[in-house]
């Protein structure tokens, strides 16, 4: 299949708009520039479009398997093409964990079957992601693990996160991290502050994750590993981080759109749509996120889309599962409240959706040159419209962002050279 | 009794040599000056012998009660008043341990039937020091408990120390805290480095204390209480304290003369009398330790003086209990090596063996003032001597320093104005 995306705009080097028609023919881009239709390609009219490189999404949660009723592989790479995202990273907390090569082989199977867009899976630190068995990273590898994390649940024993550390680093392989320590979690369901004493929750304390990352930048550091912080979320997490990258630390570090955009002080009631893992934090807190993001302490932006059945999420805070959906709100929210209505330009926040993440993995994606893979987002910065959770193709429904009015939304995803999600109105 | 100790020279706020007499009437300094002797005051001379506030240690272990055969409160303050020290603080780490009121009474009624110099008794954090139930802070420190320590073991879970931090802090008291993951020790008996793989031993790595470190500094910042680090002796360890106190978090250190003055590379061979806890780690440890003492991360000295019987020492390294001796060794040595051989000047060496513990846990010794306690170590910085350990007042021998030639000794000591030691030769 051959596509020539004709009169949109791209952003060059400096952030600036520049004309550029984009082929592609069968997974590559093979031409960009000033191009005219040949006659066997399917020419998309991107007038007025900023063609954007793919978005990347290296924390998504996909349930399967064992979490069919949540989401599938099938629908969350909908939801995902939906909102932009060619490339996302599936966490391997399914039933069961891909702890063994059978595992992860069948799950790469299901990808091909089902997936529009790239899937990268994750193994397991530990078997059944229970912290006391490492995994056999070897095997995992071979049968292609995107990187090692017990994502849901943190690796509680130093000794433990220490020889992962060593063993991943002996393959290359980077160390995500679920940061969180079982005994600062005191039963809390929200974080450890405004909200929480309003409402007589327990709270979170912040130290519950900041610890494990002090821990880990240090354990990261002898065992020369690529460590990552997952959906980091306190101000003394990013002071941490950024201390280790001052003194050369390998620590990268992601951060959600819901910790940018919200905090606990903003959250309205008992409304489970709001709790998840980590917690919304304080406005300092939320602050110092930005901060990170901006001075480069934090790499890239992450959604932790985490999808749950609404009968799941429709019982009391203390209760309900932890975690909200996040790939088909993501742009258009960040996109509006930072760069619309911020100062962020344009290109910090495509470049915090794409080349980051790529950089910070070294995974081949994330521009729009000739010869990488055709990942392509097609985004109409003047569209305006409500976040309807109804007509999202993800399963979950259970986000925060219901009902608010976003401008710049996604309206056509081309992955690896397939058309893979289209508003209807492009193709030719 | 009444003391005029005449002819001798102090230190004055700049470091320079100031002649000086000081009168001691009681308990307390009276008078500093040109003085003239009275007729009911014992003169001491000390003619050509710096006058310095005395030593403060607080990191000793007195071993009683239960280790009576490696040491008791009266041989140990004797050793510290030989080395000067007129205030040690006592690890809690005996048999049983002062972990009840009960139990601090009756170390406090010993310290006074036995004691020439001030010794201030830690209490444990948890019972037994075993990690699982913290003791009773307010009832210790009613019996007049110096501050809360595991030393020679870890806390290994967040959770405990957080809480122990949160009590501490409300009762106006500091956790010290003996940094070692237990999951990381990995059966060590020296530091991960050169020494333990040319003789095939299970090394200990630095991030055995450093994690426990980084943890406890974003602890004692939520909780807002005065951490303290036990014989810091890790590169990276320096850093996370040097880090945490830019982020305004109350946290002090302590470093030992053994890790000022020996690396791991200076172990001779099996010698058991270079083992301790932390072990001697790396070159750029010991760099890293004097660096971080000279700008200030690190706070003062404390010897962590260990004594042990001969012949628990007597065994192989991977049997042989940790620790060394030091009260009587460690103002020779350091003044040697860092004053008279190197660059430190006298000022710096007597302010982190006296002023600057006491500034750190708000005590108020440690300075020569017409007023304060008169704790008042005599010293002849011309007296070359090798250091014998025969000639020890503790029971214990367990040095790596036996034999070495030092040059300036103290040659008395008055505690809380008591001539607690004395040459022999001074007194009149």
């Amino acid at each position: 299949m051959s596509y020539l995306i004709k009169n949109g705009w791209i952003l060059n080097e400096n952030g600036e708009k520049t004309q550029a028609d984009i082929r592609v023919t069968g997974e590559t881009i093979t031409a960009i520039g000033k191009l005219d239709a040949t006659d066997n390609e399917t020419v998309i009219d991107a007038k007025g479009l900023l063609v954007s490189p793919g978005f990347v999404d290296l924390h998504v949660h996909f349930r399967e398997p064992g979490g069919e009723k949540k989401e599938t592989i099938e629908t969350g790479a909908k939801a995902a093409a939906r909102g932009g995202y060619t490339t996302v990273a599936a966490m391997p907390n399914t039933r069961p964990v891909p702890d063994t090569k059978e595992q992860m082989e069948w799950v790469q199977n299901r990808i091909k079957e089902t997936s529009c867009v790239r899937v990268l899976p994750y193994a397991s630190i530990t078997i059944r992601q229970i912290g006391d068995e490492m995994t056999n990273f070897e095997a995992l590898k071979e049968a292609g693990a995107f990187a090692f994390t017990d994502d849901g649940v943190g690796i509680q024993t130093a000794g433990m996160m220490y020889e992962a550390m060593k063993r991943a680093a002996a393959i290359d392989k980077a160390i995500v991290a679920h940061c969180e320590d079982n005994s600062l979690i005191y039963g809390g369901s929200v974080h450890e502050g405004t909200f929480s004493k309003a409402n007589g929750l327990n709270g979170i304390p912040s130290v519950c994750e900041s610890v494990h990352i002090a821990r880990d930048v240090l354990l990261a550091e002898a065992a020369n590993c690529h460590y990552h912080v997952c959906h980091i979320s306190t101000k003394e997490s990013v002071r941490v981080v950024r201390d280790a990258k001052k003194a050369g630390i390998r620590v990268t570090a992601e951060v959600s759109p819901h910790h940018l955009l919200l905090c606990d002080e903003d959250i309205p009631g008992l409304d489970t749509n709001y709790k998840m893992n980590p917690p919304l934090r304080s406005p300092e807190d939320r602050a110092a996120l930005i901060e990170g993001l901006l001075d480069g302490t934090i790499d890239f932006i992450a959604t932790d889309h985490a999808p749950h059945t609404e009968e799941e999420k429709n019982t009391e805070m203390k209760l309900a599962p932890f975690g909200i959906v996040g790939l088909e709100t993501a742009f258009p929210l960040l996109y509006t409240h930072f760069v619309k209505n911020g100062s962020w330009s344009l290109k910090q926040l495509i470049d915090y959706m794409t080349i980051k993440p790529c950089e910070a993995f070294g995974l081949p994606y994330g521009t729009l040159q000739t010869g990488q893979a055709a990942d392509i987002t097609l985004i109409d910065l003047e569209k305006e419209a409500v976040i309807d959770k109804e007509t999202f193709l993800s399963k979950g429904k259970n986000t925060p962002f219901n009902g608010i009015s976003c401008t710049g939304w996604p309206v056509a995803t081309i992955a690896a050279g397939k058309l893979a999600y289209e508003e209807g109105r492009l193709v030719k």
